[in-house]
């Protein structure tokens, strides 16, 4: 797939290829998310960067990136700001808002919108999550993060053992992450939830029919010691009332205790954050901030750099971006 | 009159060669807004984008015009966040973020409120709307459109024919354009609305003593065989109730079929955006979206270009834009 | 105390070296707000612009004073927009947010916040302001001002007398205020306030404790022949009702009259503003505003100043902002 002028919409464009393509990207952003190198390769574009529903960390991610490759932002937070409460269509939305950006990422409460928005955009617009949909750069940066993990440790995707634990059902990011596993090998994928909060069916099925091995539980006891753990929070704000959500919070708690039990010695931890520290949830304890195999921040950093790599490809500079390096006089901390 | 360190407030502060002079400068930021060239004249600049009232697409345009030359974005939005809510006069609020700025672009639900703040302003204020009372740059993009739209026909400003369509009591734009309209010559004026959203008598007045020819209906059918048609929306907003405004919504409806019966071959059509695209209103149908004379993109875009002459004349860089110029290394979809 | 990488959380971290230090960073930053140079020394850094609680000309300061250094400025404000209310903690959140700035500037309405956000920042945090509790820029600032207007008149800060005025109980800034002047000598403090609204015993024993003397009045006649009076607003927000405020607003009024009558010749007013203008509170009077001797807007400026000099110092290049001059085509009305 040639990305220069695409739109990224759905995890379902990609193929292997595809996404190494981006990983090898992401990797190569690196030395400029951590400020060890600066780059002005999109000095002059802009971001638009619309934000129907709030999002504070993935809208700043998103704007860091553009930032961290030389580019300026243009944001918008909310609905009620916006002229489709007075009757506008995503289409004439798209063709005006389109006109001020380079290249849009966008996040709505409703399904398909921001495909439906693409369709009257002039530049390539980046999915940041529409409803119960996609959110196909949390997916790859998911994916991004378990190759890079256990590449620390010699292994690879294919043939690797992953448990996921929690709110199956709800949660959209174990949706799209399993899509993208399907592209991959030889997997045994533990499927840990409450009998009332799994994995819905279809997905079963898609990692079932691409090879993988596929086992179900509502405990966490034997079925956690994997390569990776990707812990979950309970969706409350799903359930239909905060009693029902509080039947299930805290019932899958990962802490030290169990990690050491049940776990492998390198098990990677991961959780697509936020993670409800609260203690009837806690279910990824702060007692493990300390363990090394504890990648949820490191998660959160990769974001950048996926969303670096995507508007670099999108906007037809992925090889130019070392070549447009400048000095950097001020000290970060990273 | 010399722009530099000046107000943008009102349509009245214009003679025809000011806009003469806005109008070549926005032209010559075509290539600029196109993206096939890129300035840095405005490196270092900041403007405070201060809305009040939130208005994304006249923020946004604001926004981009300023980064288009160069120059950084403060913002903010809405009237809770504001220290006017603890007994703030607007002097104060203006005298204090006129020193963080360069430039101020400022929208306010309270008509006078944005010339009141100029006045404790230390910096140029471009009025981006205050409630009823103006909307400026509004008026000279709509007529900058009209000008280039007409000029592709060869035709002029002075001599045209346009009939303006819809709620023409509640829409600002139309008053504003009107008023610059009077500072041309022979012009045909056919307003069609309901009798009870008839354009007010100080604006047919003014457009009379210009020496236009005024014709008034409440049928658009032999009324829009014009150079231009301008259509609006019913601004339900500003009814006492939504039933009151469903009486008129729908009323003017222009579609493929009434623009083949009653428009010329080549009428441009204008609208000031958003266009409500109900199945209730649909004043504008998306069978149009493919008529080359459907104008309300390109409209949109000129308020770009609008908004960088009025930044570079402000700032005293209209000669200096083409000497800035600096490489764009990525792709844009322009 | 070395700067660079650290947090600045609450004026207890500075003696009278750091302090100096600041102020002379400060006045140097001062052609650059003034738009006389420009310097791009922190191109390509990031700020993290975080108001948890919404105060736009703080926000608006931060954010431009970074980029007066060349910086970027990622924003966000309110609380709703963020995961701390689906139950993540502010080490959570601050690992995360912090991954994608290289200094953070916070306000948070709950005290003692921004120390625990820090913890788990990877950058430097500034606090801009945490509930009741400290707001450290903000005293900066008014020993800034005070430093310089009194040098106009070949005074020092040693000695000085000072008189604060208003609601001492809960204004904020005087109680920080208070707290680095007990690093000073040889003061006059005069303490005008409602006897209801009088300044805590603590900050009287602090700066009686550094050997200032401490007079108390609930009358202005006879209390402000001083150097420096610090006018402040009765904090409506902190009362029990509008009412219970009402008994307050109105009794502290300052005018020309009043100044003529009861100032010295040269008195400097100050007020952390917003002031009040109503005219049931208006507690300096609009027929001030010609007085040279009103440094209220010079002290929002000086605002710009500290900030930049923070910044500057934290990421390590106070002494590098001269070498990265550039250009300034466009002109400002500064």
């Amino acid at each position: 797939m040639n990305f220069t002028g695409q739109h990224i919409l759905s995890v379902n464009q990609f193929n292997r290829d595809d996404l190494q393509n981006i990983f090898d990207i992401a990797s190569r952003m690196e030395p400029y998310a951590k400020r060890q190198l600066r780059t002005k390769v999109l000095d002059g574009a802009i971001l638009g960067n619309l934000f129907f529903e709030p999002s504070t960390r993935t809208r700043v991610s998103f704007g860091c990136a553009f930032n961290l490759l030389g580019g300026e932002v243009r944001e918008t937070t909310g609905m009620q700001t916006s002229a489709l409460a007075k009757g506008e269509s995503l289409y004439d939305t798209a063709r005006v808002i389109s006109s001020y950006s380079d290249v849009i990422a966008m996040r709505h409460p409703q399904a398909g919108s921001v495909a439906e928005f693409a369709e009257g955009s002039r530049v390539p617009v980046i999915n940041g999550g529409d409803g119960a949909n996609e959110h196909p750069t949390q997916a790859l940066l998911d994916l991004f993060t378990i190759q890079k993990e256990l590449a620390a440790f010699a292994q690879k995707v294919d043939g690797m053992h992953i448990a996921m634990v929690g709110d199956l059902k709800n949660g959209r990011t174990v949706h799209s992450l399993s899509k993208l596993l399907a592209l991959y090998k030889n997997m045994h994928i533990s499927l840990v939830s409450p009998n009332e909060l799994s994995m819905p069916s279809y997905v079963i099925d898609t990692l079932e029919n691409a090879g993988h091995k596929v086992t179900i539980s509502d405990k966490m006891e034997n079925n956690i010691g994997a390569d990776i753990v990707y812990q979950t929070r309970i969706q409350e704000e799903r359930f239909d009332s905060q009693d029902e959500a509080n039947k299930y919070r805290g019932q899958f708690r990962l802490n030290s205790d169990i990690y050491t039990k049940y776990c492998k010695s390198n098990t990677v931890i991961m959780h697509p954050l936020p993670r409800d520290s609260r203690s009837d949830a806690n279910e990824l304890d702060n007692d493990l901030n300390q363990n090394p195999n504890l990648a949820i921040f490191r998660q959160a950093d990769n974001g950048v750099l996926i969303r670096m790599a995507l508007f670099a490809l999108t906007l037809g500079v992925a090889d130019k971006v070392d070549k447009f390096q400048c000095d950097v006089p001020w000290v970060s901390s990273k």
